[in-house]
């Protein structure tokens, strides 16, 4: 990179805000995947104003943008595709710029990671619902580059449901605003909607709006046992079809139960095919404990052998600790995971875990099933050892398969974790040619140059 | 228009299904607001592909379409702009294609009036929430491409928020296919957010797939009288901040509740600056009711002088046909009306009554105020007699007003209607030139020929 375009991009961010030690550069080679690219350079904006500098700076000598929160992703969408270009890491825009009571709204910098977000408007007695496992360290705006997840997302929505306006900067370096604080606008096309899961591939996010509700004051938790998966399924629609709407309903498989076990000795049920987490949460104790209790009973009427509510704020966290350990407890049991992401007609889940179970035969690999089962959201996670080569071979064709079974099934390749570069080979498979066009239509008439994040979503 | 032209549309889509009469073209040359535009020919396709052969043809010969349901919009979105082009009605593709019960899903063909449609859907004890006051005559394709609200999306959204995939005719008459009965989905950029709200200029909408929740079996109304309108939209916000979400929460000043009155002599009153008309509704009775007496408490502690709640369907039908009747009793009030659909963050409420109050006394024209406080949307009506010059020469500058004070407070021009024809002048000021530029670049890449419903949104 010419030193020009070095001076340039430390006159804008300042000395500390740009980096490029080899031991700099490789922290940001990576995110939550396997993949790998090295930037040539990584500069951490304060501003719209300077990031807006930055992207003018590169557009004009034509060098890729990778825009970046903390890395958490998993899809490799925030690492370069081919080392080089400019990573844009959002880790110093960390500032809650306004929160907002009356209106029930919180304005923040692109860099805030989710948690901290969480935990000051929950001061106000506000709640942001969204809750991606890697709410601890992932931030706002990688959050709505992916519109991400999470368990609650059941009864709240996902994280495109709280976003009510953005602050983007585009291809060009214009800085574009949308939304705002009304909670209904149909003033014109819905940008804020297009921005939000584009993989900074139409724009840099350096602002959002966001919706937030109030507080639930109650929460009721339910570990439920099924000896079968299919009756688990069942319940789950039974629960939605009588109108109760929990916050959680998660799925745990046998896999998922006794990796789990191994590692933490929790006292959880390894003879059942599948358990659920229900969890009801309101503003009303009454309402609260009258759900989770209906929803007890009907995974009763549908098989449950056991329904066990946690009496305790303790027990009740420990629930919660036993499925956000699951990632760490698959780590115990093997060398490498690879966890997918597909979405199915939550009818199909049955059927999904059928045939799941047949891929894990057919290749002697195990696949850990766990997720969103209530959104129809599941996550498969392949367990092998990468230096043998005989099971890393075998992982790619299980993915496609995996892939395939979801496609076949009504369903598509990513609930929650975005399309970034693993998912790029599926990618027309799971929309249409004409789909993918319409698509590349609108990257080229934003970012005629391909300069965000070039090489994400499409084949190039 | 050629008469080859007029052989091929026939042959697609038969002789009943196209128009040609003056009689019948003058049909199709209104909507609900003053705007009027004879189309040159009407057709009505049955199919999806008969759609896209007439787009097919219309874009090989360079003649506009306009999408048109039922022709009750609010924004003159569905009349030719200049007379002549081509009227794509749907009135024909009317059939619900597919209601599955086990993902809570429709299928329905863009031409389903909505009121059918929930209709059909509660035979099977599932809900499509949302309610625009023309239910009874708008389609669900209609209501898509302007994303409708109506008072039941303060708890359950508005249209968009049920919608989960598309199809779409592109304007060379490619049919695009978009998202499934999967709940979430990230794959790719969200087109189907794109598509909605985006007032036929960019595709026609032919089929929609609609996500449905379970009926709420209970409901409760009440009426709430406020002497101060400024403690009426206190009494919202607080409702809310407790964190209850209640169905519906309505606001109708004194003004609009005196129309009313002088009507249907309901017995409502008529010395209160503002009326609240608040709905709980849920699945569990004793929840329904708890929350209707928060609702109730928490309006008097902020002033309110009585909260009756409905203790009959006959009583609680009664507020709901007053809520409904404010258009009808406007009519009597005056020859013309004039409603608008301003949002403004719903702290704004206050500010926002005061000035319309304001704009009101200085043009010496009756503005009534009502609408869905709960969201910050509020349809100020502007009464006047369009025969009297001096008062129609009012209008457009007491619009003018209407809209700045919007913008002015943070607020934007349209949360139901869209921009369609009678925004357009306001549409730069409200978003700025950036965004109506990036929205101009969408438009030209996915209708480089400027075919579908031309003149809209954009001025020319």
């Amino acid at each position: 990179m010419e030193n020009r375009i070095i001076d340039n991009l430390t006159r804008i961010a300042g000395k500390d805000g740009v980096l490029r030690t080899p031991e700099d550069l490789a922290v940001y080679s990576y995110d939550g995947t396997f993949a790998e690219g090295i930037p040539e350079v990584v500069v951490l904006p304060q501003t719209t104003e300077q990031t807006a500098d930055i992207v003018k700076m590169a557009s004009e000598s034509r060098i890729p943008i990778i825009a970046r929160g903390m890395g958490s992703g998993l899809a490799a969408g925030s690492i370069p595709i081919r080392s080089g270009g400019i990573v844009v890491s959002f880790t110093r825009m960390n500032r809650i710029l306004e929160i907002d009571t009356h209106n029930s709204t919180v304005r923040a910098q692109a860099g805030v990671v989710t948690a901290d977000l969480q935990a000051e408007v929950e001061k106000h007695g506000l709640f942001y619902p969204p809750d991606p496992s890697s709410i601890r360290h992932s931030t706002i705006g990688g959050n709505i580059a992916c519109n991400a997840g999470g368990p609650r997302c059941l009864k709240y929505g996902v994280t495109g449901n709280y976003v009510l306006g953005l602050i983007v900067v585009l291809a060009d370096g214009r800085v574009l605003t949308t939304g705002g604080k009304p909670i209904k606008d149909v003033t014109g096309y819905n940008l804020t909607g297009l921005f939000t899961s584009s993989e900074g591939t139409l724009g840099l996010i350096t602002e959002a709006l966001l919706r937030l509700v109030a507080r639930p004051r109650y929460a009721k938790t339910a570990l439920v046992e099924f000896i079968s998966l299919a009756d688990a399924s069942r319940a789950v629609n039974a629960i939605l079809a009588e109108g109760i709407v929990p916050a959680s309903l998660e799925l745990m498989d046998q896999t998922a139960i006794a990796c789990i076990e191994e590692a933490m000795h929790l006292g959880l049920p390894t003879d059942v095919e599948a358990t659920l987490i229900i969890e009801t949460d309101g503003s009303d104790e009454q309402t609260v404990l009258r759900e989770i209790e209906a929803a007890g009973r009907i995974c009763k009427d549908t098989g449950a052998r056991l329904v066990k509510v946690a009496r305790t704020e303790e027990e009740r966290s420990g629930l919660w600790k036993a499925r956000r350990s699951i990632s760490p407890s698959l780590a115990r049991k093997a060398p490498n995971k690879l966890g997918e992401d597909i979405t199915v007609p939550r009818s199909a889940i049955p059927e999904v875990v059928q045939r799941l179970r047949a891929i894990s035969a057919k290749y002697g690999l195990p696949v850990v099933i766990f997720g969103h089962a209530g959104d129809g959201n599941l996550h498969p996670n392949i367990l092998f050892d990468k230096r043998k080569r005989e099971e890393w071979e075998k992982v790619e064709p299980m993915v496609r398969e995996i892939f395939g079974t979801a496609l076949a099934l009504g369903g598509t390749l990513s609930g929650e974790h975005g399309v970034g570069v693993l998912k790029r080979p599926y990618f027309e498979q799971a929309l249409g040619p004409v789909s993918v066009e319409v698509q590349r239509r609108i990257k080229q008439a934003l970012d005629p140059l391909n300069i965000l994040n070039p090489g994400k979503m499409f084949q190039e």
